[in-house]
């Protein structure tokens, strides 16, 4: 058993809040276990200038941390004038994955923005974000295409994402709290979609390396993981469920 | 009556959750109507260099809000790369607030971060800050003393603060909501402590003036809300308000 | 009697040599004891975006020290690339202040802005630059007018600031010098218009708190310091002054 | 057929020019088909401050393009001020990939600091600079070790990488040129060890996504490529490829 | 005859108006025609790090300009937050030149910033500021060694700057204004010492050449404005003159 | 004889290649001895907004080291966010000299970018960029007359650069190494035509002095050394040499 109590293969407890904030078209607070993060979609009524006369969208992604999100109080980005690494790589990252299942010539020249800013961190917060940003995505959908903003629904399947490691004691586990992230010898962030198809797959071996036979198992634990995240996705979004599958 | 239903005199709905994120020594989620603020208090064990080897201790602020908090995105300082003068005069107001009201010495070389990061603004974002941010401090000053971190209790007073303006259809009103902020001639932070001084005093006739007797009714509509927002605090404070009381 | 031998109710030595130099539309060198700005006021034939095709024009203001205005040498801003907290609380000061008195629908799409430039600093260097911006804007706005750029005088009513504090020797003064500023315990900055409305006021105590009685006596200082410092301004806008009242 | 007459499986030409610029520890220019790359290896006398006093040493990587290495000239990251999110997730994977193969204990309190910079690109940067970098430390900790700076050979294997792709028309690829990359539906960088095992995988499915079984054949393709990249480092490490031998 | 009436070998009326600002160890303000910079010279009692522990001094430079000191405004460098390419030139250039007559082994673990601030601008700025910033610098080194600070004068000749340059029209003058700067084909500025050597010289023909021949009457002009700028600096440092000689 | 067998007279081994890159209009790869740069000349179809819809173009310049270009590593410019004042004045002087024999009104509104990577340093980096760049654009130049993109011949003269010093030991010496330049008490780059025109002339005596007379024995050295790199530039552009005279 885990530090935690879990098996390998137990997810944390998964909660997904939407419409936690009143402002944004749509927005959700995730929790896994102890990481909480705040993700709002915002559309914006034009492109970035490389898309303009287009007649297609974009979509986009930011994510930050409160300063005290983390164990030790982190110096923000804007007091530093700079955006930190693993920040960009983090953004470049939910936003790559939500463009793989969103039909940007159903979106007209807008913009998408999502923001995915963490409140509270325990591992996993980049997973979490994709997963609640999918969430905030489509309920921003929702409001557009209801308000005639949109003509068609475009989102084309769901969306889930989840962190997966070797520990040298337990083998593979899903979904990394801090303690075992940092502990681990291989972590991987898993993106997949509704059809168990991959939109993208980052294993690293900090100061390791790893099998295929291991990539392999961490795999078979993440699929299972997606799985149970999209039917939560699926519950909150209720109504909106029966639409994406209207779609398909 | 106004917009929203409240007398000239009104607060709008106050509450405030204390410890709503883990790892702070203190934090709290304050609402002050729509407007929704996590402020935490962070303990360092060091000065800045200008203080350092005098045995005494520091408080400053930073100030922040989410991209979607306001009604149209803004765009994060990181990404822009500098913080902005709002952000700046705010964060530099929250600071020498609490500062008035902490007895640096009894710290012992230490700096207490303060980090109001607004979720959802709706006017008055400022001084629910410091509002919320003086609970999130006396809860972090009670775990340090508690912990034996910090010798004496070293908070001197309550303090609290809340807009007031003056409107062309209501004259004087208390605790101003966004659109009753965008229309008023006049605006108003005051930042007071338990025992009715005032620590700041802020009054701008932005392409307008105001006169001596105008200021005086505001001053009185401030009072009158400050004396409230510090029941409020008196409240969830609950044990940690005899501590104070015996401290004087 | 205080350290330079003044009354509690005295100002230091006011001097404003209008045209200062000679590329702005209007500027001045303001002396008050030993502090020193150079105001200059220059026209740009066009407005901030947020502004365009509204028909009315805009007023901003930029404050800065010689790296040797003060004591010790003080850092460039632009060696260290960033504008500091103090710079941008003061230059949207001055703004505010002077966009209190000038109808901006009468200016026509264009901008003014407003430098004041400390050549050598002894406290009250933000007061100063309000008292010295104004008279440079009137001297701009009657070159623009005489020029027929602008047709209609633009400017409501004389703008003037002082500083005011509590010394724990002398009480309530006025026209703190930097060491009476350094050692006061209420530290508060006034703008007033010719006819007696307040524009500003930041009042603050660091580290310390005052009450509301002493609020009055400062006020009452504030009063005439601004009344004798907008004398000084009518003997040197001279004919300026008959337009400035002919218009009113 | 591919456009430049490979097969499926075929790598570009690749060539590798030990010791390239004369000042480094370290240094080769490494050539795939039409991408040139310079990879240095410096060796400074101490750590980043989260390392002092532990012992061990750290390794890590800037990355950057020549402004005219592509076809369109790209803007420099010096005079935009700021490195470019991409830059920043290529220079952390070569720090990382690098740091699964070097036992930092073995290289006391010194920093490695490899430099990738592309002179022309043509598709594959980023892997083309682990292989480069991987003989350009090499080459280093070579020279370290025979001047007797460093005691034990510190290179636990060698590491390779290489992009794998699935393009519209020919399926899975290896080895992928500008073009290719541009045109791939999927696109992943694999990078291994001597011992075949993963140090880093990255697969992107943009606007996109694969099944498991095509992430089989794409791993099938990248091993060969892998392990034909490794034959050719040992060939030019010579000599010191016998050390490596001897030391497992 | 030149626009300003002045013969082709005529340099601007020269003043120097010695301690114009309070503050600083040294300062000036020369006006050189409508061209004035305020320079000070600021002594700070340690060296930067790679001079560290060397008994040796240290003198920079740091220039710029009020952003009304020209025809038209121009934006400040701290709200850029660079510090231009022209401006860097210039400071390095002015540093450069008073390190050539300045013996920094005198100075002890001193640094000398020099600061030249320019207020109002027509043409020759840089050579103002140098033959400014020698006078501040023997100000402050004759205060310092007055105040036993410094042991032996470290200043070892006299120094001054001037610019020459050719017009189509008059042939080569000496001492362009703005306007003769602007129309000039080439444009050279001279540093030179009491002794008459050269210290810097930096022609530039702005697409445009120059032969030997004109380089030589260029020289031959600026050889006699500097000497005339030399009696001046030797007028106002009057007593400091005479130690100047006896420390020859 | 100096350190490596020179005499005072000769320049260190000159090679350029070509070409050396294959998506700039114009490249080489310049040696100076163990100086080697890659200089690079982009068209760009528009010009910088100053010049907008005057019908004329633009040349302009950048320069950067590698890291490991120099005997130390050098932390990269993108890294500290700033570009230093010496690459900034080295890639303004590049940019003036070009501008002096290229013919901007035959450019049509287009820019021609000059990028000089140095990729090893060994002193005279600024002067081989000058005299590489040259070639460059001359290549780009012959490729877009070609192209009938430009209608006629646009460059005036022939162009180069070169340093000469004064040494304490061999007294004027031509084309400096890093050590002689570390050395050298005086060091001036000088940029001159092929009609011997000078077109820069950039002297500086580091905390040192010089005379006319050591001024002329150095621009002696100076022609000479120039015109043998004008042979060198005439050899390698062959075919487009005659189109150079033809112009003429």
């Amino acid at each position: 058993m885990r530090q935690d109590g879990r098996l390998q293969t137990d997810l944390r407890d998964v909660t997904i809040v939407p419409n936690f904030v009143k402002h944004p078209e749509g927005s959700v607070l995730i929790s896994m276990g102890e990481t909480k993060v705040i993700c709002t979609a915002s559309i914006e009524d034009r492109v970035p200038p490389f898309l303009r006369g287009q007649g297609k969208g974009w979509i986009t992604a930011e994510y930050a941390m409160l300063p005290r999100a983390t164990e030790k109080r982190t110096i923000r980005e804007s007091s530093k004038g700079k955006v930190a690494g693993r920040t960009m790589e983090i953004q470049r990252l939910i936003g790559r994955s939500l463009r793989s299942i969103l039909d940007l010539s159903k979106l007209g020249e807008r913009t998408v923005w999502i923001d995915c800013d963490v409140i509270q961190a325990d591992g996993g917060t980049r997973t979490a974000s994709i997963t609640g940003a999918f969430v905030a995505l489509a309920l921003a959908m929702d409001k557009a295409v209801s308000e005639k903003k949109i003509k068609a629904w475009p989102i084309k399947d769901y969306l889930a994402a989840i962190s997966v490691g070797i520990d040298q004691q337990h083998g593979p586990i899903l979904d990394l709290s801090y303690v075992e992230d940092a502990a681990a010898e291989v972590d991987m962030n898993v993106v997949m979609t509704g059809s168990r198809q991959f939109v993208e797959l980052q294993g690293t071996g900090e100061e390791a390396t790893y099998t295929r036979e291991q990539l392999h198992s961490l795999l078979d634990l993440a699929e299972k993981g997606i799985e149970s995240l999209i039917s939560t996705q699926k519950e909150i979004l209720g109504e909106i469920n029966g639409r994406m599958k209207a779609q398909k």
